[in-house]
């Protein structure tokens, strides 16, 4: 019986998700909605659209939402409205209905129902996070035939998987102004994430005002802060798009910004403590064992926690190698006075300290999994981001932290900042097939994927947080059975192209890059080449932390490059199609003319230094492409063009100016292929 | 005597300025200095470049501008210098040396000297401000060869010609975020501009913070409006950027926001005052007989003149028709009782209360032209708007209010959101031949470019102000003899293009806009046709106020094209040329085929509502250049040939989607050359 019930499961999952895929390739809708069936209304987009509110909306977020939304309408369809605002008190054909308003915390409902007639369209959900939520769906279903935009027929009822879906955001390394924020913001609302973790300090500065402790303006922020109207800016400009901010104060180490303004609470007497300007783990770190620190902390951790709201406080704890610890006598000797026999005792102990001083402010302590130690108290909150690279099981320790009963986060998988593809990170499954009991399970609050920045600035953020960010925020929010990952990509380049409207400069800022890099000069030649190159990853552009600078340039050729470069995957495709079916290759030889002529392009710019970096690429992806093009069109290949073909290839497996030519196994393939079949004697 | 003395005099002039514009050629300075010579040194761009600041540099004006040299030359050139941040106390090849800190006022000394040798660099100035605008001039002096970047050795003195050098920007129609205001001081401050005119409430919306007055921005606002923090920080950002911001309170007209939460003070008893969302000029005004409407103005002057620590304080007094006060019979009583003849008089009568009012803050009134009436005192400023199209005389009202003794500044001529030409407003100047006193001469203080926003929203903004802002800053800033308009031109697509490095968005948002109406389709058919058209001129494109409302999409064709669409004056060359010397038709046909060609390109986007607006535009255009093109070609032109030409022609001489196709003169000649010689009997 059992088995037949298990079959009958499985039967119902598997067409259900076969539904799912054929109704991908219509909406291109993400994160996916939990349930979704069709029907054969049309609700025309034209100047009669209006909305109205049926609710207590006394947050206004519904009412901005719904601005908002009639803006991005009206802009998108180029539909003139008679209304530009929500309707009081009359009849609309878009209405909104909802309960409650909500307060943001681990347990918001943002479930919500959408209903798309002919006529009318209605957004139903128990409160005004869920309404939201319900008109960004609306938002991503907008179609067109030749004379009119309209939204299908269609009935939706959505909510979450997980009920933390974050984005971290670094803004110590490279400072990110406010506007950046608010837009990355806006396109995090879009794609239904709820946490903005604000990383507010690291070694390379402290980005938060201080009236008790101007210093750390004055002295560790290089002018680059927040002011504390600003952060009440930003937290009431996110809670009114349903997200919650999580402020990141990181303690004791990666402090070399906090000691050049406070250097009475490091750990090494007379050290020279300043504004750290390359990337790494550095060894400034607080003193655990001066009561000083935690006076400190406690009076700076009483001023601040008032401009943030949410229960949740993040301390950081990462990367503490404790080598200044070692080398002061005084924290020693404490060491052997509290018999903590390790560094890692030690800052259990400072973590503990912190954890009543933070729950005196009514605050939850959260941090990096390094804080997870024998005798951590439950009470605190694991961000788990270690993994397979640091020396730990892959997944991180996320399961181990929820069977231990800690709430937990996971960021293991989502580091984007290591430039990896989207098809890599939406694999992984924050649980995966692993059985988990209902309170276990409940500890799993949900994901962030991490934007750290060293090597990004405010021109090239976007492009690194979007769009593999939207399709994590997927991961989070839609149903574990939602995984088929072309069906993804082809959703992403729709949803990629949306963000746009929200002012992400993704796309826009490639161009503006390359112009730079040409001295404003005609740009097509090297559009070509970022289409099939991308920076280098895990962290190999930055190796050593000091090539890089926070004050080097962020507006080469790497920075014009992304992650899932546009023509790569495609031309690998036409290049498997070839090997099997050597008669169709009109496509693949198209794209190896556009390669064979692009150094010509390359070289009628007036050279620059910045341009010579790439030279030496320019000339090979043209070589090598003219001979394969000319073996596959002659199909003959001769000792001497095979040599030479090597060589151009060898050159391409090089990095260049920082990036890698992500088409060379494709290049390899076709390489081969020609040796095989077409090499003359 | 005199006659000889005159003679040199202009010999002086002009040996000069065929000196300059040599020069001109070989450097893209703009504003033009007012003295430079070369020199042969070559000081070479390399890690080593190092800034030192030999002053008292309290306001930190001159620190922050050397760091963001320091980032834009090194992400200019991709350099990595060793430096990010100037040198304390030791010795820098780029040295900056001042006298003292300057308080910004009409007085500030901006006047520098730059030199440039083989290993150093020396700014010299009197004042802080000064140091700013030398650095602005190095920075647009970087040039490079092959290998590497330099500043060429060079000499310049330079001061500017008027004192006043303004942008206006209306935030009421549309209003624009903090970073569309921060981003366009800077680049005001790259081509020394040093007045940001902040028009701050309309009949749209009223802007500014109220704390005593709060249903200004409850009721007044939609929500769109600037903090006192907010204003804080533009204000001292402007003013670390040697830019004073003058606020406008525009009063008693243009008034209906204002209005619309404080009815009690309106002229009219019992009317529905509401935010406008149309444009033009509405009838809501302040009751000038009423004591409540003085004391509201005081108290809110009283809170808001604090935020700006400007000498001037500008009350607008502009387009006030006063309907409602001659449908009001306590106001007709009133200016019977006071012996106010006429409205004008009734207005004087406002404004000269309204100046005791800003006296006892310290502040000088400032007010459009229309409140320079008999009685208004001569402390009043007069800002010279109205010209030909209001029934003055061209040039405006300036002249006379110097001869009377009033300051003024000049707006009439530099309306750049009438769409006008570079050229248009760069030969517009504030004094030509007109023999002045000193007096009369000092009275003149300069003037302003306006940006009105009733066409604009912060997509938009930055390629309606920029590039044109450029050139008549240079007017402002440079000698009057400096005005040869092609010299202008070549310098100003350097000035365009460096821009970009500022945020200015007015290159990378056009593409935004074509890839919006493609819903995201290959653009290149688009961006040829946006490059021969211009949006509608002269407030055409919205001629009652009524088709575009303020809520109203700004995503349009229209909104891509800009004023000196790209291809167009080349193309008036290449076919004067052509018609005066036939065999020369390389470029010229080269061009038409990619004209005739376009539409083919078009043809395949897969259609939607907006792309079908262009279509006739496209079809016309690419059969026109077809016919053209096989009649040069073929040197002969068919009746029917003709005819297909007169009506594709016809076509595209009207407006489409708002623009007008720039190049149908251009094509009108060609048509006539071709029936004049090739036609067929």
């Amino acid at each position: 019986m059992k088995k037949i019930i298990l079959f009958l499961f499985i039967l119902n999952c598997s067409i259900n998700v076969i539904g799912q895929n054929e109704l991908m390739k219509q909406y291109d809708l993400m994160p996916w909605p939990k349930e979704i069936t069709e029907n054969s209304a049309k609700f025309i987009i034209n100047s009669d659209v209006t909305i109205s509110i049926n609710a207590n909306d006394e947050k206004h977020r519904v009412r901005n939402a719904a601005i908002s939304f009639l803006r991005r309408i009206s802009n998108r369809t180029g539909v003139f409205l008679e209304q530009g605002f929500p309707l009081e008190k009359s009849k609309a054909n878009v209405t909104i209905v909802f309960d409650e308003v909500a307060e943001l915390n681990i347990h918001t409902d943002e479930a919500y129902t959408l209903v798309i007639n002919d006529s009318s369209i209605s957004i139903n959900s128990r409160t005004d996070v869920g309404a939201i939520r319900g008109l960004a769906t609306l938002l991503q279903l907008t179609q067109n035939d030749i004379t009119q935009y309209y939204f299908p027929g269609i009935t939706i009822k959505d909510e979450p998987r997980f009920v933390w879906r974050g984005l971290m955001i670094d803004v110590a390394r490279h400072f990110q102004p406010i506007n950046v924020l608010k837009r990355n913001l806006e396109a995090m609302a879009s794609v239904k994430m709820n946490v903005f973790h604000w990383h507010l300090t690291d070694d390379q500065g402290f980005r938060i005002e201080s009236k008790i402790y101007p210093r750390l303006q004055e002295f560790a922020s290089d002018g680059q802060y927040y002011t504390h109207e600003q952060i009440k800016d930003i937290v009431t400009y996110a809670d009114n798009l349903g997200i919650r901010v999580i402020p990141e104060i990181d303690v004791p180490g990666h402090a070399s910004a906090l000691l050049a303004a406070y250097p009475e609470i490091g750990s090494k007497d007379g050290f020279e403590y300043a504004v750290e300007r390359n990337s790494g783990i550095f060894d400034p770190t607080l003193d655990p064992t001066n009561e000083k620190t935690y006076q400190f902390l406690e009076n700076l951790f009483s001023e601040i926690t008032p401009l943030f709201p949410d229960d949740y406080f993040h301390i950081g704890g990462d990367e503490n190698e404790g080598k200044h610890w070692n080398e002061n006598q005084r924290i020693q000797s404490f060491k052997k006075e509290y018999d903590l026999k390790t560094n890692h005792d030690l800052q259990t102990y400072f973590n503990i300290r912190l954890e009543k001083i933070l729950n005196k402010l009514d605050k939850k302590l959260m941090g990096w999994d390094e804080i997870m130690t024998p005798n951590m108290p439950t009470t605190a909150v694991i961000h788990s981001w270690r993994g397979e690279n640091e020396g730990l099981q892959n997944g991180g320790s996320l399961i181990e932290a929820a069977k231990h009963g800690y709430q937990t986060v996971l960021s293991n998988g989502y580091y984007i900042d290591r430039m990896l593809s989207v098809k890599h990170h939406y694999s992984v499954d924050p649980i995966g097939n692993i059985k988990l009991s209902d309170t276990e399970r409940a500890n799993i609050l949900g994901g962030e994927t991490t934007m750290w920045s060293e090597l990004v600035t405010p021109l090239t953020i976007d492009s690194r947080i979007w769009p593999r960010t939207a399709a994590i925020a997927e991961r989070f929010w839609s149903p574990q059975a939602i995984n088929n990952i072309n069906a993804m990509k082809k959703r992403l380049k729709k949803i990629s192209f949306n963000l746009e409207e929200l002012g992400i400069t993704h796309i826009k800022n490639r161009d503006v890059i390359l112009r730079n890099i040409t001295d404003n000069q005609d740009i097509a030649s090297l559009e070509i080449l970022s289409k099939i190159c991308e920076p280098l990853k895990i962290y190999q552009r930055n190796e050593d932390g000091v090539e890089y600078k926070t004050f080097s340039p962020f507006s080469l050729f790497a920075d014009a490059c992304v992650v899932d470069a546009e023509d790569a995957e495609g031309y690998s495709d036409l290049v498997s199609k070839f090997i099997n079916q050597p008669d169709y290759s009109f496509a693949l030889q198209e794209q190896l003319i556009r390669w064979a002529r692009n150094h010509d392009a390359f070289s009628k710019l007036k050279m620059n230094p910045k341009l010579a970096h790439l030279e030496s690429l320019s000339q090979s992806l043209s070589s090598s492409s003219q001979i394969l093009l000319s073996s596959i069109d002659s199909k003959s290949l001769t000792m001497d063009e095979l040599r030479d073909l090597n060589n151009h290839l060898k050159v391409l497996e090089k990095p260049h100016a920082d990036v890698e030519v992500v088409i060379i196994n494709s290049l390899r393939l076709l390489s081969e292929f020609c040796k095989t079949n077409y090499l003359e004697d």
